[in-house]
């Protein structure tokens, strides 16, 4: 996977911020993450199929995740219900639609489908991937709290 | 999700055993999936995308995870490791394919897509999905130990 077609996705984020939370995200260093390395507590993910296979992952620890649903819905989160994990679900359904309009706007074409978000809670677990692909992970940090984005995928063909 | 929808997942489980595992697999009563219930040691998913949006999972207790993967690479395992986790991701690639497959043959067509699969593993987590829609959980028993079938999707335009 090359590193700049994570652009597209981090893109996503901002926007995401900008336009649904009324604030702005701020992205640290990416890096490759860590195979098994323990993500946080409430992970959102969603996998891309078609042109390019793969998978986007939003991972939140619960304060993160409270305050971002609050501000979205306009009212004061405490608990991690069904209501939050619809909202995260929705929000990496938001961040890979975002990124696969503008991957095809770059591309000419609308090569990737989305499948359904899955939302995974715990305390203590971690989400593998094939040993022969990569994930990239990107931290952010916002006044919402820190987050990241995590993403993997292999290009049909072209490109890894 | 129509409850027949599930069908090619419980075949393609029964193939996968028949022609890579060298036994059978039995099928207990297909269920609702509780929302938020934990899940097994040990689950690997894959989403689907297309005209048909969701998400396949396997899940094991550890001791049938090791068993099958020991049986499908004829050694034995007694660690879970990158190794284990690689071929768990593919045998949900391979339910997954084989259901793409019936499911094109009785469409005509092949309307379904598969990103990569992903293998969550830890002692205490759970996968939550769009409230809106229903996972169907199906227990299998078999000489390499129990686990579980959970399939959800939504049909685009048709059916639900």
């Amino acid at each position: 996977m090359k590193v700049e077609y994570i652009n597209p996705f981090i893109e996503s984020v901002y926007d995401l911020f900008s336009t649904m939370l009324g604030c702005q995200a701020k992205r640290g260093d990416i890096a490759l993450a860590k195979p098994g390395g323990a993500l946080q507590e409430i992970t959102a993910l969603i996998g891309l199929s078609g042109r390019a296979r793969g998978t986007v992952a939003l991972s939140f620890p619960e304060p993160t995740a409270l305050a971002m649903v609050g501000r979205l819905l306009g009212v004061e989160m405490d608990t991690v219900d069904e209501t939050i994990a619809d909202a995260l679900g929705e929000m990496v359904n938001i961040v890979a639609g975002g990124a696969k309009a503008k991957l095809a706007n770059e591309n000419g074409g609308s090569p990737i489908d989305l499948s359904l978000p899955n939302v995974i809670q715990g305390s203590n677990y971690c989400v593998d991937y094939p040993s022969h692909t990569t994930w990239l992970d990107v931290p952010f940090s916002s006044e919402l709290g820190s987050f990241s984005l995590r993403v993997t995928f292999q290009m049909d063909k072209k490109g890894e």
